[in-house]
């Protein structure tokens, strides 16, 4: 794990680091000594690590509970390059969309074939935070909407390091199947209007989560709407579960 | 209104009172002055104003918040003396469920009489505990599910001064007319495996709301398992929209 810069604001720090080939950023609170609750934060398809959601998500995680967060940059987004079997696919599932046809089994192929290296990646990174002084072997939260849905279900479903998770915006005929092995506290938030995933396939996925504790939450709007209270909501899961 | 005792515990005071033939309750914070939010509880069926349900969330929302919060008995409950005529469908109901037949049709008609009764009790209770100095003349939020929800569907339409409700356990078939003149926030709660109340019922009502900001929170369990930490979300949702 290599520090490549670090800055500060509002009594948050933020390092930028990579490891190995994966870029990626890790928030803590300024001037933090010895174990802490880590959220781990999947962005959303075409977004990056410093997606301002992404920022602001972080920022309160760290300012408000003291928790440290991070996150990495997906394989083909951010300050990583290009790979030509994720461009060929994601090309095709553009075409399909405009085609009138529906895109949901690619895309369900497309995130299962990047899930095979994101959980290992996230997994690494999960193993270089927790060995720092700063961070240590705390309680570990993930938050992910949407491709960090899609992505983040099968590395919910993998890492039994954590205990609660964030999820949404991602429907069952790609999540269904590792849904079922994830156990842990679940936020699900749906967007009742959402264009790109049809609310009954969003409300099968929030149906196959074996968690004993799952709770749902619906709101108005497209899948790029969720309203700003959802994310005091997410705090006051995190807190509850992580704490 | 002619209040027949006072007593009071952990700086809340309680009033039993009596409003023409409507026994009630009304709940404030001890040595409260002037005007305040105030919150209406409907209780369940066969439950009452000083359930063991409402009285936790009334002494919340007072401790907590500093609002107000009242509650009558429905007619048929609590102090009232029994009716006949809605006896009868009470039977009627049981018997239906026993034989395995549907009771949801005559349910949706048992709570569209009871609503006649008590829209217009609710609204002269409102009159008279807004006219008292200690709660006066605040925004209003309405509470209740299952039969609070029956009830407190065409309530919230027909009342504008209720300017946010929490409502849940109901269905689309008794109460999606109403709803679709509601036009304030709701946090609406389903349990995801009610024996009373089918999923889908459930959802549609959920939709049939007009409100631009309306919130599903849908938790495993049966019709009597609403999660604890739902009453958190409750409080943090008036306090939203009443302060």
């Amino acid at each position: 794990m290599r520090f490549t810069s670090q800055t500060s604001s509002g009594g948050v720090s933020e390092r930028l680091f990579t490891l190995g080939e994966i870029p990626g950023v890790l928030w803590t609170p300024q001037d933090a000594t010895g174990p802490r609750p880590l959220i781990l934060i999947g962005h959303g398809g075409g977004r990056h690590k410093k997606d301002p959601g992404v920022l602001a998500r972080a920022h309160r995680f760290v300012a408000e509970c003291g928790f440290a967060a991070a996150a990495v940059d997906v394989p083909d987004h951010g300050d990583r390059p290009k790979q030509e079997k994720y461009q060929r696919i994601a090309t095709e599932i553009q075409a399909r969309a405009q085609a009138g046809d529906d895109p949901a089994p690619l895309i369900a192929e497309f995130q299962a074939l990047v899930a095979r290296q994101t959980v290992p990646e996230w997994q690494a990174v999960l193993d270089a935070v927790q060995a720092l002084e700063y961070v240590g072997v705390g309680p570990v939260g993930y938050w992910g909407v949407s491709l960090g849905c899609g992505l983040g279900v099968p590395f919910v479903a993998a890492e039994p390091r954590v205990r609660a998770a964030v999820l949404g915006l991602g429907g069952a005929q790609a999540s269904a199947e590792a849904a079922a092995r994830i156990t842990v506290p679940v936020e699900f938030l749906l967007q009742w209007d959402d264009e790109r995933v049809p609310r009954s396939e969003g409300l099968a996925l929030f149906d196959a989560f074996s968690s004993a504790e799952k709770t749902l939450h619906a709101n108005p709007g497209k899948h790029g709407d969720l309203p700003a209270f959802e994310l005091d909501s997410t705090l006051r899961f995190f807190a509850r579960h992580l704490r």
